[in-house]
């Protein structure tokens, strides 16, 4: 039942106050590894997958522990690779009530976006491998990032993975002189799975629609090897209580989750890529509405856990799929 | 208005994850101890009753750490033994929004469960003493835990006190070669008031009936000095999230508590046994009525409170069935 | 667009349990300094507000450490004095659901109840300043305290500062030999925005009145020089829950702002000094009705943060009002 | 073995800066309890001895935290008793290297000092009593205090017990109108074994001679009821670093403990209350010379333990005695 | 440069007290993992060895927390059992100065001593290997445990790697029926290097010489495959203070290593387990007397680390070795 | 007393891991500010002089707390601007007997070193100024930075400040294209007190001479303006134990100050900065003599407090060099 999965990616190191003390009370922070493909391999791990993440650190020994603790979740390092460059980080406030929260990144010249790659075996790294996960952060790092991209995933579709992708437009990045316009066409049309919403699709693909079935089928039209798009919706009452719904249109039919209420939120970064690692276990080994339900189910529990990355079993997600065990003490 | 109260049992070291992390995430862990009969003692010494635990620890620093936990709680540690045998542990894991919380036992051979208590003087235990407090889980533990636990209800039968057995049936223990039904009716038999629900009924009864207050009748049929039977009801809404009503019935007609929403738990390891030393404190001092309020409201806001025991104040019970100074700034 | 305020009144070390700790269970205490009306200084010093905070501390370590903590979040500490006497604390339980929170005071024989002023040069205290804060708090410490008040607030009424005065009424202090009605009436007669509720008129304004707009009327009758009055209404649905809203009296009209659900309460303490800070803020700044929301979403926000102080952006209280990036994460 | 010892005395709450944090850094404090006379108890306690403890405190919940204290201990608190008045408080700054410890302390006004003990029944207090101890502390507080400390003192010694008093002089208190000459003396009347160094002899009795072995006749001339006059000797190299020896004079000759290097103090305070402890085991149960080796090696390890108080048990302290199972690693 | 190593044994789940803290003090323990050999597998795979661990833990949450954790460090754990039993606990208190660090060990009843090992694929395991290292801890716990030992020193054998094994004679242990003079000899039979003091050979191979090289001498009589045997020397001038030096027999001479000052140990636990570490890498790397003092030279670095592993760089050992950047600030 | 004394230079976030972990250990970092140039501000605004700190941080919340942390030491903060680039951090790791202290920084493209000052009023920072003092840090991060250290310098030069220069030269630094040399003459051409020793003369002077006072000597020729030359000799025994002395070339002889063991050394970051303020607080108050020994005592303390800042009073530093109150207790 396991499968092999790559993901590649930047991993930062996570600076997070305690509580939900505010940046200018900060006297510590709480320090954790995370990126949102990382994570993505890591929940996968979880569930015993074989998951294998690409990245580069700095060879120092924050780097190493960096690698510390990819390997400690059960992902493999073997593709791990050690560079110039600085670690990239983020410094995260966790927001209560109707304060939000909030990220300073700090990533600029980080071991990963100077990485050229050059030396990697992709036919090594694909080998007997089933999907490979990629997300619009990398290209939007640096060119030498969105070159290794492309030629990962000239690879991977040679070699007849199923390959998903995460848009994740943010204005932020993209500092390097190319626009997404001018990269992400080319990256999305190796891609089967989408993750993408209404400004992912203006911005990375120069879709306007607004309705999102519309930009769905407009997708498929521009690159027909699409087969699923999907998305989360998510309500925020408050930092603290969130409502949210899994939606997946697989060619045909939008199906959705249910909808969950998330009422005493722990931690809410990485939601997203749990979302993600759910929807690519399901995708592998459930039914189409089955996937989009354990995809969500998976984000939700991912909220009640401090850092980026899902500690949950299977069983857990599939508990509450079903409605069993949900906010007992199980002794 | 201080009674004299005997409980007998074991008291674990509880090992709890910080906050809400989870097992896979701990580099640390809060220590106190707790255990369900002592729970109740160290509730009912809170509010001026001479509380007696009596338990068998190792000899060891930590089961002085324990003796010394018990003893700061007011609870008198007179009969408390150092015997042979390993601390009983429980790992707590505390959940949050859906996601449950999780114990991880580790009790077997422990000092208690290989405890004989053959130089106890019953006598003296009880001397002068009102009420005495017995769980299942003691009986489950060993032979020897049933044996002991025979011989103090005898006793204590013996002297006149009012008895109380929260039948408490789990599964996971009973390992010693007997079963419930072999133990539990002989125990049951010198028991006035019952903590049991339909499970209890069933599994240490023999009492299938569907309805609660059907099984009430039989049970006062089959054990016809049972003066109480109580419960609480719980819904768990989230692991962040309950609601809580308590339930007695006195002989002649159920009486039930307030229902209150417990929308923010901070600890609910521990609410049925302040549930319980409320019902203790209110048969022994209030109006059947006024004694399942007070018992409700006890362990609404034992949830309120880190760790096994219930560090309220009388007031602070009465405040809250009143409906008073509720959720305030009290300067 | 940034005023000159001066506040003045004790600094007291806030000495709270971790987390959701009882008093009981606590082996250490988080260290913070608040007072109300530093608290109004702090808040307004967030705001590019140009503050002064008068006030006496002991000579010792811990009062330059309470100093330190004024000058960190940007007040001027010029006016700020050693003398003779201890250092004022407090110790805060933080309550959790229907548990109240708990505050046990520990001022007395502070330096700054002993201090008499008698050094200060109002005139160089107030040159410039637009606007001056105190509260009730101050004159029922002590004689030299009420003295004090009644010195600076002759002299800034002198010099055409406008003035607010907290009325703040608590039956535990005043145990110098005097009562609010010895003393208050002639302080209030220097002051033009009013914070009072009914208890406040009633016992340190003697007026009974069942409607606070009938009583805010009246008031003005006997105390022609004010302008506004104000206060908020608090209603809590439990430790963790209130709902909060604004009121403001014109002299013309009562003006209320939204009403909000505050559902997951970090820390309230102060919650009131940063209502007062954004009236100051919203009356030099703003109009009525924008000041009455600006001061309510002020406040919210305080509840979500740890400590007395609120420490929030002009943009953020902005926001709220406009319900703009509530509760989001803002990367 | 175990013999029953009566103590009288305030408690703190102590508060310290957590490592080796200056208080101006500190951002929170570690909060035990602490007092020179209840350490003695509470270290007599670890050694099965039968304590009891006479103090009071403020009826609030950091009195009743203060109290559950001395109970886990294994002081016996049936003569703690609740007082009107505040918590004496002090706190402390742990040096380190050539950088000294400080203390302030925060003691005036206390329950303990406004405590008239009227109601306490000394009979009872004293009754199959062995020993009773007291400080100089206690007399220089209040008028108050010393009254009490010299009616226990006379009932005590109508019963027969053994008197030790630590003479303790402290410039900083007796701000009451009285010095250490006006009411010294007459305690010192009732006491044999006596805790006095140079400057407690001068102050306290008037003895100015240089010689210490001198000063100890001239004190059994002045007050023939002595017995035993003890006393350390410490050279602080620094902070973590210093070399102690226990002194003794039995009206014979003086005996000297070994010289203990301490090279890595972790908490000095109570040193000396643990090496009076020892002395009292000492001369309870063991030879002159046993005495103030068993009193050194006890105040030694002490200088290993954070907190006022010295948990170590009777075979530790013995073993050190004997250079046996020295800074090993015990399985 | 990197070679296969195989180490088999017991892992448990530490729990040590916070700083110096007694047992009695903690309300907290921090958590790590250890055991003797993988402490061994940790070090060398520290200096990218490849290193095996054989170990069984429970099936729970924390059993995955200890296998994640030796993954972190880089252990491979392809030849981890989840089987029946608890998880193998200690508890550790880590002294100061005179005061001694103590270990309560709760181990009965492991996973891994309840663990046969009957499915592991011995010639897997050892496939391609150069060392594979035991101690008699393991063949003290249990038949299986003494079982599985002598299967994989067979095969070992037989597939011609290098044998190292520790004595490490502990006499609590050995409870299952069986002497280390019954099963010991069998397997040191098959052992080319050998730690072993004077304790060693008396109580499991029966040499009662007084001087070291006799006894070793002796063993090379009786069991003529060994070709190393080695321990360390420690003067413990206190818990803080150790003093220490390597020796190794390599059948001709005794060499000795420098000796060290370990002035301010951090953690002396698995000091032991790093010299092994650092022979090991010796003897396959480098010469005798290098390997000696790259040994010591490990084990003084551990005493700076807190936990059971020994977090050290190759060029960290072999700079202490040549005494270059030792003890300074490296930038 | 008070004189007014400027400094320039980059401040850092410095985080640091708890205790004596390692890197790899690390699950939080411990966050304060500090930068040799800053350090020195701060220690002398510990001893009331007049202290302004000209630096440029990013506009995010962290720059902020940065600013509010100078602020809070008593700095003044007029002349810290918020421009581009991001914040400046650096990475430690504390070490423990022979293991040496590690640190990583992380520090290029910051704020600090983006910014030109072309807006500051050097004539408005000088104004009335006594003192001013920089680094060869400052010149070594870009040519902006240098830049903006020539036109202080010859500001403060034409108003007749007196000025010190710490070599300090680092080789990881002077990465923008020039060398020491090309840089550092013309700078040192403007100071009158400098810090240097052998690898600074050498690197940034071109002086090779083997003898330091021989070294001076030349330094004074070629730089007619030097009034002081100075440095510390540093003993590393461990990196718990260090042995320090002061040096001081007058011009004419040279003064060496007492030698001190620091033998429990907490943080050993900051003591060059802390000897640097002393000697500038004892060369405008106090003779060469006495200027040398308080600037090594200052330096001695600093090795006892955490963070890169030394909070110690001028009392202190002067009873240390009197070896009064020296590892006491002070009550």
């Amino acid at each position: 039942m396991s499968k092999k999965i790559i993901t590649i990616g930047e991993v930062m190191m996570r600076l997070s106050t305690q509580g939900h003390e505010r940046f200018v009370q900060a006297s510590s922070y709480e320090a954790v590894f995370g990126g949102s493909e990382a994570n993505v391999s890591i929940c996968l791990a979880n569930w015993d997958q074989e998951t294998y993440h690409v990245t580069a650190f700095p060879g120092h020994d924050i780097g190493k522990a960096a690698t510390r603790y990819l390997r400690q979740t059960g992902v493999n390092t073997d593709f791990v690779y050690f560079s110039e460059g600085r670690m990239g980080l983020y410094f995260l406030e966790n927001g209560s009530m109707q304060r939000s929260s909030k990220i300073i990144y700090d990533r600029f010249d980080s071991a990963f976006s100077n990485f050229d790659g050059k030396d990697i075996n992709w036919d090594l790294v694909f080998d007997g491998a089933d999907w490979f996960h990629w997300t619009g952060i990398t290209p939007a790092l640096s060119q030498n990032a969105a070159d290794m991209t492309l030629k990962a995933l000239k690879v991977a579709n040679a070699k007849g993975l199923t390959i998903s992708g995460d848009i994740n437009y943010r204005r932020n990045l993209w500092q390097y002189g190319k626009g997404p316009l001018d990269v992400m066409p080319e990256l999305i049309r190796y891609t089967h799975v989408l993750v993408a919403g209404k400004s992912d699709f203006e911005n990375c693909m120069d879709i306007t629609l607004e309705d999102w079935a519309d930009a769905c089928h407009q997708a498929k039209r521009d690159y027909p090897q699409i087969k699923f798009i999907t998305k989360t919706k998510r309500e925020s009452i408050s930092a603290s209580h969130n409502r949210l719904k899994g939606v997946l249109w697989n060619g045909e039919e939008i199906l959705f989750s249910n909808i969950y209420e998330m009422t005493h939120i722990v931690d809410r970064v990485g939601g997203g890529d749990a979302f993600i690692a759910g929807l690519i276990y399901g995708l592998m080994h459930l039914s189409d509405q089955e996937a989009i339900e354990f995809a969500t189910a998976s984000s939700v529990l991912k909220h009640s856990i401090k850092g980026d990355a899902n500690f949950v079993s299977l069983e857990e997600v599939h508990d509450l799929v079903k409605g069993e065990n949900v906010g007992k003490l199980l002794r």
